[in-house]
């Protein structure tokens, strides 16, 4: 049995991990340390690192890691840098607040928007009394892109709100809400999209995904829908955004993510008015969570368990 | 066995009844009919009431009433009005779906204040990107008064999104939601609302609760918390909110019902920052729920039966 201290390092071109995590571990756990780069001694004794956009021919430097962990749910970014061992595991967080703050995050905006709460904030500053029609919420169609553990916090938040949705998901649940439904398949995400009031992205970013919210996608809503892209940037042509709305086949899209972070002061989507941007606040993981998981990780590497926080590198997620 | 219609009439000093249920009605049944009083030709064949606000000594005309029934959930107005006979039965609304818009009022309440969406929107104005810090919703505790048809819909709905709640309930609830906490009995209100970063008001209007939301009660949250009253206008003196609001116990609230509504175009909430206000709209009944409901009690009125959608007139709801 070994005394000697676990090595892992923070892996970040641009962001101090060190800072954001540091004393989370610290509060712990005594039996692994993690450093910076520059703080590392023996580069061979390093057995994990904690990512967010590592700079290029990082890992190089490390022979012996036995995982990467990303300090979010999405890995896209980490399997896309160019320098990943491509056996290398790939651990994500799977943090249950997050899914929550998800799910918050798209009950504000369909409520927001379904029961006016924008003219109602105009009509007061105005001392207009004038109650906007309600619809029931059953009338209005909700359909959620994505059922991983987001996706599923999404699905039980707003079908707990009355509103009838309908999910495109890699296979049926094994426990299905009822009420709700569920399409899996080739097309399950234009099935899902048919007719829809209000459509929410919260998908993986994988090869298959990549660019998916495009026009073909906004045709099949209901003519003024609204979009909610809480997934990646890259999940949308900004171009097929911009002719929806043009054409009043979207009323207007709730976007938080974008292909560029923060959003540049010039970009045009800042001057649209039926545009509502947030930056990049769905969710965050909570450190405490970052922190517990990864090292759970390290714990499974050193007692040679299966991780499992692992993703599956074939399938992206 | 009679096929003569059975005959209602609406009672309203200032509405309009059959003009807002009287298609919903139509749709539903042909062996009743409703009139307005100048177009009832034998009084005492009226054998039921549609009530909204009736004005004073309606119900003399109508000697053979069998039961008065509310166009809502709330029966206050009715019960206080002087010339109800007393021991008419009084029936209301349950509206499934009236519960749910309940709940997404809230839902979206909380979500708003708890997101900083007003200063996100403020920001993106300015095409500044500026992620504001989140709290993990466990971390947030909301206190709900009331756990009738639409309290439960409420507890529900801010339950599933994570945040921690404490319900004052008459009594603990058969199928209590695990991870919720039941307060009942005289000390109740004051016993959830303690600490409560938002306090939800969804309490019936009864001589028990009439003035409750007072500076005791916003007293006992936790400093700087929000109120969320969707209750009636009369469960709160006016003064307390503001002495609350000044003295920074309070730092905001949602109100939707006032003492007297509309709200006077002069009244000095419309001009505190620190409240939202909206007209009247957490829920409304839908006129075809409210027509079926009121068929089905007139069915039941006919046939000898109990009245399922009577409310204890002693208890007030």
């Amino acid at each position: 049995m070994s005394f000697e201290p676990m090595q892992g390092v923070y892996l970040s071109a641009d962001f101090d991990l060190k800072k954001e995590f540091g004393a989370a571990f610290a509060q712990l756990s005594g039996d692994i340390r993690i450093d910076r780069p520059s703080e590392i001694e023996d580069a061979e004794k390093v057995r994990f690192a904690i990512c967010w956009k590592p700079g290029p021919g990082t890992f190089d430097t490390y022979p012996n890691l036995g995982f990467a962990a990303a300090v979010g749910a999405g890995v896209d970014s980490l399997l896309g840098h160019p320098g990943l061992p491509p056996d290398l595991p790939v651990c994500r967080v799977r943090d249950p607040d997050q899914a929550l703050q998800m799910a918050g995050y798209v009950a504000h905006e369909i409520l927001h928007l379904e029961r006016d709460f924008p003219l109602m904030e105009a009509n007061a500053r105005k001392r207009i009394w004038a109650p906007p029609a309600l619809r029931a919420p059953s009338e209005v169609r909700v359909a959620i892109l994505g059922h991983g553990s987001m996706g599923e916090a999404v699905v039980r938040a707003v079908h707990v709100l009355g509103f009838s949705v309908v999910v495109a998901c890699r296979s049926t649940p094994k426990s299905p809400i009822s009420g709700v439904k569920y399409h899996s398949g080739p097309n399950s995400i234009l099935q899902a999209a048919s007719g829809a009031d209000y459509l929410v992205n919260v998908l993986p970013l994988t090869n298959e995904t990549r660019d998916i919210l495009d026009r073909r996608i906004f045709d099949q809503m209901a003519r003024g829908g609204h979009l909610i892209q809480i997934g990646r940037g890259e999940h949308m042509p900004e171009a097929d955004l911009i002719a929806a709305l043009e054409a009043g086949q979207l009323s207007g899209a709730t976007l938080d993510v974008f292909r560029s972070e923060p959003l540049a002061t010039d970009h045009p989507f800042w001057s649209e008015p039926r545009l509502r941007l947030t930056p990049h606040v769905a969710s965050t993981a909570t450190p405490r969570v970052v922190a517990e998981q990864i090292l759970c990780s390290a714990q499974e590497l050193r007692d040679g368990l299966p991780l499992s926080f692992a993703i599956d590198r074939v399938r992206g997620y």
